[in-house]
């Protein structure tokens, strides 16, 4: 509904302008630029907005999240500078990624400091009665994003994997830094253990929910919509939810010679892409795969039940629903 | 004296046994072996025992001070990582570097989920009354010391370079996570703003004297003892005291040429380091570089006058000699 976007928008307004102007205007130039330059290639500050949505959902007002929504926006964006380096991406929210339009020593610098001003927002707590705990969320959730890329990039190259495999590293690679904004969000709010675990629950399923879903996008979106190449996982060797979901489902002798030459060379040219999709939907992996992400995000909407109702709470529902039904 | 080597030796070792323990023994291994690894290779440990040292100086038990000293040791090996990859290094503590002996990736990830260990540390301190004042500090020095690296690369490739763009890149590089030591160490003891901004003082002039010496070692001292090759930095082409020094005072032509060369060479070839050790000498530059790290250890020596007299307070100065007399 109108009502939502406009609370939605109007946070990501917020968390824009406070984390631009949050940047120095200082030397060298050569760490800065680079750090306002992911910072200001937008993304959908989801986290941010949760961080602050969740705070508002336990009553109090969202403002008093901006520090730390800004704290999490910074954290996400320096794994994402690092994780290019590793995983070779040229290009991010179609824009050239820093190690390619500067170099690498500048990107792993870059990300580096910006961890330093992610802690900086943070610390802007020392007021708060519960701050050692979000210091420790935090910390946590920086220290299991980190292995959640040692395991994303050792899956690289394993030739067998299980859902549950994924679902490990898909929840410490993406659901503990959603997981940060909910809890964070209601210890700002002084919330009680019943509502910070109630949104742990919410941002962790929405997390699972929301990448199972960019999974299915990343082979079944419209190319126009999804600003990248479709089948990118395909090629690249990913074995995401969709594609072990098919390894088990799968029942001919062709389509299962053809997985299994996926996990073997980890990937397949993009002359397969067509061919891996009429599989993966013909052995029912699509349709499974869509429910599994219905479900985690039925779980989230459930857990939201112990909350009041506010326009907050409101819009933490309707978020939900404007996620699961995005085809980008 | 051997009365306060022993107090060195034991403060080292107990920071060596908390620090190896403080490693998670967890999955993904890809991480937390080359974590273990890099800890495990030793180094002087002045950092933590300075911060111990520091602390007791101000009249508390150094023990208080040992989860910050192990955060800024963790820092301080975190920035080792990163700063390897980018300047390329095979060698770090007479062992391969981890970008060289696992893999780029793995040497930036290992870093990341160091930082998320220091701070984990530094944590620890969420009961002091001035937990808000160690955090700060903590994090401006993880911010100076990135400013910093990104300095030393720039001047990697300029031409020009004075003692003062010397002096402030040193300080944001190496004397700023040793201030971290001497402030945070006196913090954690209550100390006053008077014995804090002294042992800041004392920190600070400790580490920019100690990294003038490094200079001069790199190019003087005996090959067996440093442990390394002699004249990397000539090889390197790196802009230290010495040789912007030597840019200073060089009179005959030809040594002004042979200094013009490194400059707009950045660096010169093995062949020329026994011509350089001697133009450096013959200038005038050795000796003033020498005289310039020994004001700086006295100015770190008088800075400990406010302080009052005890064992730990004793070490500081013993500490001083000590590395003013090293050879490698």
């Amino acid at each position: 509904m109108q009502k939502y976007k406009e609370i939605f928008d109007s946070l990501n307004q917020q968390i824009n302008e406070y984390i631009i102007k949050s940047i120095p205007q200082k030397e060298p130039k050569q760490l800065y630029e680079p750090y306002k330059y992911i910072i200001s290639s937008g993304g959908k500050r989801i986290r941010p907005v949760l961080t602050m949505l969740c705070c508002g959902a336990c009553n109090s007002n969202p403002q008093e999240a901006l520090d730390a929504a800004i704290a999490i926006e910074i954290l996400h964006n320096f794994t994402l500078v690092h994780d290019d380096i590793m995983d070779n991406s040229p290009i991010r929210r179609g824009n050239q990624t820093i190690h390619n339009k500067w170099d690498e020593a500048t990107a792993i610098l870059t990300g580096d400091i910006m961890l330093g001003y992610a802690y900086k927002s943070l610390h802007n707590y020392h007021y708060h009665k519960r701050n050692n705990d979000i210091h420790n969320i935090f910390t946590n959730a920086l220290i299991e994003v980190c292995e959640g890329q040692a395991l994303d990039m050792n899956y690289n190259s394993r030739k067998e994997m299980t859902i549950y495999d994924y679902l490990v590293m898909i929840k410490k690679k993406t659901a503990v830094i959603l997981e940060a904004c909910g809890t964070i969000g209601a210890i700002i709010a002084n919330a009680d253990d019943l509502k910070i675990n109630a949104l742990k629950e919410y941002t962790s399923n929405l997390g699972i929910g929301f990448q199972i879903q960019d999974d299915i996008l990343d082979l079944y979106a419209q190319r126009s919509e999804l600003g990248k190449k479709i089948g990118q996982d395909i090629i690249e060797g990913k074995k995401t939810y969709l594609i072990i979901k098919a390894k088990l489902l799968a029942k001919d002798k062709d389509d299962i010679d053809l997985i299994e030459l996926f996990f073997n060379n980890n990937g397949l040219g993009e002359e397969y892409i067509p061919k891996m999709q009429e599989i993966i939907q013909k052995s029912g992996a699509l349709e499974e795969s869509k429910q599994e992400a219905l479900n985690y995000f039925n779980k989230a909407s459930k857990s939201l039940n112990v909350l009041e109702n506010n326009l907050y709470t409101e819009t933490l529902e309707w978020l939900i629903n404007w996620l699961s039904y995005r085809n980008y």
